[in-house]
């Protein structure tokens, strides 16, 4: 009977579409359908939900955040250490404002239904977001991190830190300034946190879309082919150059010379010598782009001396990077060796941060398309975080997950109002304090739970304490006890405490 | 010709559709399209995109941060003080997770296009996630605090702090405990963090499910009418009873009669005196669950008492709230009295937190039906936080938004080079430093940096200084200067500005 209800609904759902009614009464009806379907399984005693998360995305339990705040504490730490503001935008942006951004990642956008009214995407990036921010806002001159979740329908691979959400931490520069002052503080930046969260070796890449755009004009691929023989590049780093060198000549019909000679030129990297080297490469230097590209690296290599961290930055000539929007400098930083002592089976990471100049992106929102020059870095969290997950739960290190500093208890019975009371002035005066919510716990279920959650300190309450004004105070870990006189119980805890 | 070309393009991928040609074959079709367009759009010089974030969000300045990050702070401060942990969950869900939660609020769900894969909608609030959290995890016993963004396409009123993407702030206690404690907690918490904000005078206004279901069965309204009846009552705090009382009788078809029996109990509220005055009325007492409920919500009242809040609670009968989920104890804070002191059109703010017992939630995602009980609040940051930031306008007080302790510069030219290698000794030795992106920037301008950002402290750098081993450390508020030995720099920056 019950099914036929649901079935008549179906029904008379499917009409009020059919005659295009009015769509407020289709999702009244729609949403009565659902509750009758539900209402049904329920029934039935048959939940027929998948219990899971979307693909690709997780939960994060209480110890996961806990490892997770550690890392944007270092994070941000940095960040506002470099003087940064902070922002945030909507997790969604008109769709029209991510297209014609990304190239052929643009596939990998998710879209909102149209439900009436305007055409949703959720953000792909920060970086985009960011440069509509600062046209609609005529921002010409800002230094900002945002912190925030992006999406991305590609495939997941979750165990090596590859989500569809997943965070990412920017630190952003935008203003007409010096050259590459920004650049190297973005660097610099880099360093600092990949240093500070002690993730072993690291390397950063380098290389500049000028210097890619004249090696590939010296090449001899045509200026139509540059975007899409650059995309063939930015696969070097998963692929042998063999088969990329067969994608460029057979999928995308480049010469086989031009590509022999692409070939030579992406296996070069090194420092300061090899910009020399190039400066004075025969072909490359008659090319106005490659050698402004040239210079620029020089002067960069230069202040990434002064920064003292010019032994961890290798400029690399396979180094391309996908995002269409860059123009001048772009990096990448990787880690050198996995962290696999005393774990079974290593994270296998990749690239951990990256970011490059991007000079044109706010102009293409400007009405009058006025640019403003922009350099940031993006900070991958979430294979950071896989290193660091695997490494606590490795060294069985314990993780705490809440800060409480005591628990209220009692010895005896009937005493749920003291400790209500007791609890009460406690939160007042700003100490951390729980209390389990059961009438009469059992003195031994009260510590125990200060030993699982590692609560310190225990106030126990009981007949002769109240009388004689006074709070038994405990340490859990050397079952020290000794009376406090309850108007110093506040400063006492504190003490204890405190560190 | 780029137009003829669009359209060339634009046919084919219609074509593509048509032959239900590979998914990706279509997209990467689909992106090239866009790419065309974009460039079109981009020669022409006629950028067609409308500036803006999507109807009912806003992108948070950094200014509008700081302030966030305050509010955002006091809560979570409040929320560890109880002992809780956090955890996260993705900002979609399976579709079918928050299918039957809402009752008629459904209807304001985000659903994402269907792209091929799962079908997804964006949270509708972070209670049914938790619910899907535990049943999945099987987690009997919790108490967890999560801050994130939910959606719905509701009719925003920005001004009056109502968006379509906004913040909730949930504490929450899962677990088979001992009647009303964990939910004297909750109203607790409520208690501390408006009273932590300074928001002005509060009430907090308290129900029972089981009270509202007990009297429209004492009232006579029929069982399948409940549901939507009570939706009907929950429209009180917008509309009088007249309207509400018609909404009833002519859309709902409830009688007259039962409409007048429902008018006489919902214009009631107060403290214990009205619980132990209807635990006497002649009808309520004879229903079990309405006994239930007052029983419960007189111990409510003896533990608020024992935390000293009671005096702005009240127990209301006209409390409804519409979400179809709760089982028991509901409530909703509001603030009393507009601070419009120097503000010129002061924010009319309804409910700030709000809030509950849902008891079968768990159960509802649990295969076998395993009952989790569960309460807890949600605190509304939205409208306090608009509240806020006019009080800050008003008040002219200046928000710094970033940390930076001292502006690294010079008097004289050709110093970048000293200067990047003095921030990077202040960099890493953790300090916050902030340099100007200029080759040779003048001393004035550096000082006007300072005044504007309001960084508290220059070290100038210069060629007498550099021979002597010194930096000039100057005190922007006063002009005081003084020469600090290089090695001793960083520690009299960290005592000038510690505080």
């Amino acid at each position: 009977a019950a099914e036929a209800a649901v079935r008549a609904q179906a029904e008379a759902v499917r009409r009020l579409k059919q005659d295009k009614a009015d769509p407020d009464e289709i999702a009244k009806e729609v949403a009565k359908l659902l509750e009758m379907k539900a209402q049904l399984g329920g029934d039935e005693g048959k939940h027929k939900f998948v219990l899971k998360t979307p693909k690709g995305t997780r939960d994060y339990s209480p110890k996961q955040m806990a490892i997770r705040e550690r890392v944007f504490d270092a994070i941000v730490t940095c960040f506002k250490r470099h003087g940064a503001e902070v922002i945030d935008t909507p997790v969604f942006e008109l769709k029209e404002t991510l297209t014609g951004k990304y190239g052929e990642d643009s596939k990998l956008i998710y879209d909102l239904k149209d439900q009436g009214g305007e055409l949703l995407s959720l953000r792909y990036d920060l970086t985009v977001p960011f440069a509509r921010y600062l046209a609609m806002n005529k921002i010409t001159n800002i230094k900002r991190y945002h912190i925030a979740k992006v999406y991305r329908r590609d495939n997941p691979a979750m165990t090596r830190g590859r989500y569809r959400e997943f965070y990412q931490c920017d630190f952003d520069i935008a203003g007409q300034f010096d050259p590459m002052i920004p650049d190297a503080e973005c660097l610099k930046i880099v360093h600092e946190i990949l240093s500070d969260l002690q993730l072993g070796d690291f390397l950063i890449k380098v290389n500049d879309r000028r210097i890619l755009d004249g090696m590939f004009a010296v090449c001899g691929v045509p200026d139509s082919k540059f975007r899409t023989i650059c995309s063939s590049v930015d696969k070097l780093d998963k692929m042998p150059w063999e088969e990329v060198r067969s994608e460029m000549v057979g999928e995308k019909g480049l010469s086989p010379e031009a590509a022999d000679r692409i070939g030579e030129y992406v296996q070069l990297h090194g420092g300061l010598d090899l910009i020399e080297r190039l400066l004075q490469d025969a072909k490359l230097s008659q090319n106005k782009l490659a050698k402004e590209g040239l210079g620029d690296m020089k002067l960069l290599f230069e202040y990434l001396t002064l920064f003292g961290i010019a032994g961890e930055i290798s400029f690399d000539l396979s180094l391309a990077r996908g995002l269409d929007y860059y123009t001048g400098v772009i990096f990448e930083a990787v880690l050198l060796q996995q962290e696999n002592e005393h774990v079974e089976e290593p994270v296998s990471v990749g690239s951990v941060a990256g970011g490059g100049r991007y000079d044109g992106l706010v102009g293409m929102f400007d009405p009058k398309g006025r640019k403003v020059p922009c350099v940031g870095v993006s900070i991958g969290i979430e294979r950071i975080f896989s290193i660091l997950e695997q490494r606590v739960e490795a060294s069985e290190e314990k993780i705490r997950t809440t800060e409480t500093q005591v628990l209220v208890a009692s010895a005896q019975k009937k005493l749920l109002e003291e400790r209500l009371k007791l609890i009460s002035e406690l939160w007042d005066a700003g100490i951390k304090a729980e209390v389990l919510y059961k009438k009469n716990p059992k003195l031994l279920n009260q510590l125990q739970y200060c030993e699982d959650t590692g609560i310190p300190l225990v106030a126990i309450v009981g007949e002769q304490e109240l009388k004689d004004g006074v709070v038994k105070l405990r340490v859990v870990a050397t079952r020290e006890e000794v009376n406090v006189r309850r108007e110093n119980l506040v400063e006492e805890i504190r003490m204890r405490t405190s560190r």
